[in-house]
């Protein structure tokens, strides 16, 4: 299996990147960011989720914004329904992709949404049969495929179970995600080829988290295992290291200098995703933790490394 | 070629790690910090550097530090000497291991300690000729082997020049070090092949800094290509994310994560490293960038992620 030549970034900004944030930001800012993402040449940005207002107040604007957003050409702007009622509000503001959102551990599903894993597919058969009814299309997020934080085992052959019940479902493609960083490059060694004997390579997504620093490993891994779709966060965003529960969404300046260094191509113009980045840090008024941001930001390259 | 089943780490906190520090560390701290590290399993702890105190104040306790340390069975404590003068001084407290350190990049060398590439190695070959003489074990540092602060072109074939320089000149090995942290697994995947063709596999380490987030992703990289050393540091110490000049060595623990994590042994005991890193962590008074050591730092692994 050769490394792919060309890659898709899916941005989580917006909503997995700001939903972790403790700072509630303003519409007028997540459109701003928004629109400077739209720029970098992103295909992919994942805008805002239509979830219960009262479960993540920082997006309960999820319409307001969804609205005022700029939608450039060439650019999809999904956006996560994880309920029926979701999904009519993201229709009624003219959402064309949506996403659903399960995991590989049932302890982790019991504990985030009080259902079973088998009870979270049943509420997502209803939003996908009227997505696809409705001409969107569809991504589903097997969440926790690489471990659960609370312990339970999550073996491959669960990730492969749910991920073939999405597709069955009518999903159009998959966001697999490590989603509290504990993953290795021998699980994604493991993993992808029990995949790829029941769903189709090029619609898998992976989805790390830098919690341990093995994301841009776990990356390069699934390249050479012919992965081509990438989940990143804008500056890292969604992941503060100093504070507890640190989510670690991988940067996407992270994922940018690793593929292009490496002479794959993505579209995406890193300087405008660093400018993104920043106005995003100056609203949250933070360091971002994105690594290869943090390195462009440093004014001076400074060498104080030797002898 | 597959992935060893056993690693060796090669621990830079105390020398590479505290010379990059701002904060004066007193000796004391120095010692119980390698004396925290001499538990935790490691085998090779570079102790200090003999450098000019002038240069690096930091480590102007060079042979204080390296008298009062314990010096645990089975574990060696080399020492950075670079030169005449700091080898002499390095034998008179009883070293028995050296090692000495230049670059592939003409400029880095010249900017950094004012000599061409072939006038540092003459000043070593005197070094490694007397260590060697007097039996001691010698390490060859390569810095910059994946890039120059400077803009100057590293090309593999120059990092396999000066590390053929460096074992003729009697090295017993080598460290292999990115030292601005600007590689990728595409260069290690380049540049490997050709140093092998020239000095044995298991003579080679790689030094990698995480200053974009790719370390790990290197590290497996040679891994992938039957490399067995690497050089970390405790807790990520002597890259301070938020301050110019930051050179981000990968951290130790981050290291052991991926590696035990793949079932790839070290003989390490990743809690006592965290240990030692948390002790060094409260003299700094500062936060340590080693993402694994903040994972675990992290008291509540709290779900803040889904829906």
């Amino acid at each position: 299996m050769s490394i792919p030549k060309a890659v898709t970034l899916f941005e989580m900004g917006p909503r997995d990147g700001l939903q972790n944030e403790s700072t509630l930001v303003c519409a007028d800012a997540k459109v701003a960011f928004i629109d400077l993402l739209s720029d970098t040449g992103l295909r992919w940005i994942e805008a805002t989720s239509f979830v219960s207002p009262k479960a993540i107040p920082q997006l309960a604007d999820a319409a307001d914004v969804f609205t005022r957003i700029r939608k450039a050409p060439g650019v999809r702007y999904p956006v996560l329904t994880p309920n029926r009622k979701g999904y009519e509000r993201a229709k009624a503001v003219g959402a064309d992709a949506v996403a659903v959102f399960t995991a590989a551990s049932e302890q982790f599903t019991k504990r985030n949404i009080n259902m079973t894993i088998d009870e979270s597919l049943e509420t997502f058969r209803d939003v996908v049969r009227a997505a696809k009814a409705d001409g969107m299309w569809v991504r589903g997020y097997v969440s926790t495929a690489f471990g659960s934080p609370f312990g339970d085992e999550v073996t491959p052959q669960m990730v492969v179970d749910v991920s073939v019940k999405l597709m069955e479902m009518g999903c159009d493609s998959l966001s697999i995600g490590d989603t509290i960083g504990v993953g290795v490059p021998s699980q994604v060694d493991e993993l992808v080829p029990l995949l790829v004997k029941k769903i189709p390579l090029e619609n898998i997504a992976f989805h790390f988290h830098d919690t341990r620093g093995t994301a841009l490993a776990n990356v390069y891994a699934a390249l050479q295992n012919g992965i081509a779709n990438f989940d990143s966060s804008s500056g890292g965003l969604g992941g503060c290291p100093y504070a507890p529960g640190a989510t670690g969404n991988v940067g996407t300046e992270d994922v940018l200098y690793l593929l292009h260094t490496m002479n794959i191509e993505t579209g995406i113009d890193l300087a405008k995703m660093r400018a993104a980045s920043r106005y995003i840090a100056g609203v949250l008024d933070h360091a971002l933790t994105s690594k290869a941001y943090q390195a462009m930001e440093a004014a001076d390259l400074r060498i104080v490394t030797a002898i």
